[in-house]
């Protein structure tokens, strides 16, 4: 299976996907894509994702993949990353729902607007409070969720954990507190000490 | 497997869970929740979704399941409406990950601010027109993806038909005009044809 990952380094949906890789032990090609600078919005890129968007995942004879979540999904498919108890699969989409429908549009876009954008809260306005008020919420549900427990779902780390890890472990460059946080703050520790942990603008 | 859905008949996102309980012929209990009165915030419903929301599954012996595409692909795995194969699987979790992303905030958004909270354009002013055209940029997509095909993945219908019809189908009540998208309209036809077919309210 011969794999092209279409990325751009800050982006926390990006390092999802390159994290599976790494954790699987997978070989593949990584093109960097400054989407700031239009990089996703190119004909030529269009025609591989039309929606625009990194990432995305080319599979060698069959083709591309987008969406984090349904990449990393088709990569840590009958692997430990995804548990075989149907059940346990679904806590595991649960979660990845959760970072996709609530987190990620808070913590994720707010982080983008500041640091990849460089605009500052008062430009923004509005859109800025209710955003940040979003991430903030999903941070509760997510300290709540890991109260007691060592990974998110079952005893060891998923698919859920990558998944809310990737932009959770940013949050401060979002203006969040992670201090604030013991439970999300002691699952960030432990992921980092994961043998295949690597910082999230590693290539 | 004895199983309870919590749900909001016009919920989309409940819709969905309904038409795959009802396209595998799985019986179940409905409860139905007046999440506008507040019913999804009672210390009753948070104790079995902290993120109080609809819909949950609750299986029995196991536990609940929140989050509409997490509880669809844990009924269907295994059933023809998810396909067996990887790549054809990626491409469902791509589509429904993209109605979650892009499609739902925008459609079933403003669809509920309209009708089930009786706001109008004007009161809501700057939300209205973001999220107005956040789904309209989401049905071009969806209206391209769907040229010259019948079902989104393969040759069948699959949870992929299922997520995207729910909010899709319902678009004119947010102000849409699903004339103008006629591939959609084709698909919209055809998913009404399917001998599992239901009308979105119907419990």
């Amino acid at each position: 299976m011969s794999l092209v990952l279409y990325d751009y380094l800050p982006s926390g949906n990006g390092y999802k996907c390159r994290l599976v890789l790494k954790a699987l032990g997978m070989p593949y090609r990584l093109v960097q894509m400054n989407i700031v600078a239009g990089a996703s919005r190119t004909p030529e890129f269009l025609a591989i994702n039309p929606n625009g968007k990194i990432p995305v995942l080319v599979v060698a004879g069959r083709g591309p993949i987008a969406e984090s979540h349904a990449i990393i999904s088709y990569l840590a498919e009958g692997s430990a990353l995804m548990p075989s108890d149907p059940y346990e699969r679904a806590l595991v989409w649960q979660w990845m729902c959760f970072e996709q429908y609530q987190l990620e549009p808070g913590v994720a876009t707010v982080r983008f607007w500041l640091q990849s954008l460089k605009k500052t809260p008062a430009e923004l306005g509005e859109r800025y409070q209710e955003r940040f008020q979003r991430g903030a919420d999903a941070l509760a549900v997510l300290e709540r969720g890991l109260a007691g427990r060592r990974w998110l779902v079952g005893i060891t780390p998923t698919l859920a954990d990558i998944s809310l890890f990737a932009y959770t472990h940013v949050a401060d460059a979002a203006g969040y507190r992670l201090a604030d946080f013991p439970a999300i703050s002691a699952w960030i520790a432990g992921f980092k000490a994961l043998p295949w942990y690597a910082p999230i603008t590693e290539p």
